[in-house]
């Protein structure tokens, strides 16, 4: 059974990390990539406090930013509050980690998904894949993920914890976080459907995070040289709208090539019309 | 909505209290026993830890041994694994917290429960009491609950693990059982029915510990006397199952009373018999 993937961002202390893979042993989880951990990496201290988990420790891969980290993912999620002014999708760990089963196993209403205007079009074969790719994103202990970073994930998990006391440590949102992993997926698949998953798109079909990327990087080139802002203090709030919007869209790897090609074509012709 | 309240046995580290006391702040549990804690109490490194929860651990309550700790508890459920030999009732965390749940609100079936023959008698009347005194019992750092202390537990929970990576610490199995807890009864009490719960007897009818303790004191006094176990090596296991089998009865402190005031009459006779 695959599983998801962890990716620490920025983390600071090395036995938070050392915690984080023994979390992950005991859950059934493996695979972990670091981003740019502030001590630098291999550390000793990491190594020490993962009892019995050092070959996870061993294995981990470690990016120098975010989207390194994230360019093969399909599909992010992110445990943390969601911003003001941000719209993403919450769910809980329990409602996260039946997705997650769910899409890994490659199952899914394609069908229903796809609703009945793409009848016609024959579905792709549908298998567990080593391919797919999900991430599990946990931010720095402290500061957590920047608003940029959270972007980029599709679904925030909250945990449910009294309003008044509502701050778990790195290692103890995982725990949460794999048990309920473990539980549904990890150990015997559940396969109760999720509510309201047939908002998700099946993952085989689901373009990575460096197709966005690209994507928005020209989309962005595009805005710029056209001052599509005006007030410059406005951009970053507008801009990451327009990300979470489309990125919502959950687009295969062919209709962002479409897009990108259609953007291109308006682009072109508007200069074209300025000359 | 009353909470259970959390037992910590010999807990070693300061740190790992503070933790404790911080995991219960997070899922809505505020009340702490400790029995005979290592290096004492207070502790100075439990509460620089606690960050945020000091109201806890200053509202502690310690205990010089486990039986005083239980006494007025009249129903114990311990995170850890069954003993070899030891028959008990054991539960997911889930299943776990959400009898909790029930049970402190003082719901249940109670006409079930009894059964066909109490039908005549009426039922006391039920309803959320401050008396009604659940436990959360977790045992020390490596080395667990003693058998002994196990036995008095009424039911054990499992945390569901890797099974190649199944130690999890004091705090994060806090942090896993608070989390079901906050989330089926603590948050929003959680009208579904928990399967089997109507072997359950509902609380308010439950002795406390300390009855049970001195029924028990009583017995082993006469079968000691009597030279009952005969092979002394056997004694310990046959009188930890002897106690568990009426353990799991769930008797009301009236029925303790009886069963005590039989076994007296029964021997009194025998010592009559011999003189």
């Amino acid at each position: 059974m695959p599983a998801p993937i962890i990716i620490l961002v920025r983390p600071q202390l090395g036995e938070n990390i050392g915690a984080a893979a023994r979390a992950m042993a005991n859950f059934g989880l493996s695979e972990l990539r670091l981003v740019a951990p502030r001590d630098g990496w291999p550390n000793k201290r990491a190594r020490e406090t993962s009892s019995g988990a050092e070959s996870i420790i061993d294995s981990a891969k470690v990016f120098p930013d975010f989207s390194a980290a994230v360019a093969d993912i399909q599909r992010a999620y992110a445990t943390t509050a969601r911003p003001r002014d941000m719209e993403k999708r919450v769910v809980t760990p329990d409602i996260a980690v039946r997705e997650m089963g769910q899409l890994l196993k490659g199952c899914g209403d394609v069908e229903k998904w796809r609703g009945a205007e793409n009848k016609e079009s024959p579905s792709p074969p549908l298998s567990t894949s080593p391919h797919l790719k999900i991430a599990l994103v946990f931010g720095p202990e402290r500061t957590g993920l920047e608003n940029e970073e959270i972007g980029w994930c599709d679904t925030l998990i909250t945990i449910p914890t009294s309003p008044e006391h509502s701050s778990l440590n790195l290692a103890q949102s995982l725990v949460v976080v794999g048990y309920e992993w473990w539980k549904h997926a990890g150990a015997a698949p559940d396969p109760s459907a999720v509510p309201g998953n047939d908002i998700l798109r099946p993952l085989p079909e689901v373009a990575p995070k460096v197709d966005w990327q690209g994507l928005f990087e020209q989309l962005e080139s595009y805005l710029d040289e056209t001052n599509y802002y005006r007030v410059e203090d406005k951009k970053p709030l507008m801009w990451q709208n327009l990300k979470n919007m489309l990125l919502r869209g959950q687009w295969s790897a062919q209709e962002i090539r479409s897009f990108r090609g259609m953007l291109r074509a308006i682009w072109e012709r508007r200069v074209k019309n300025r000359d």
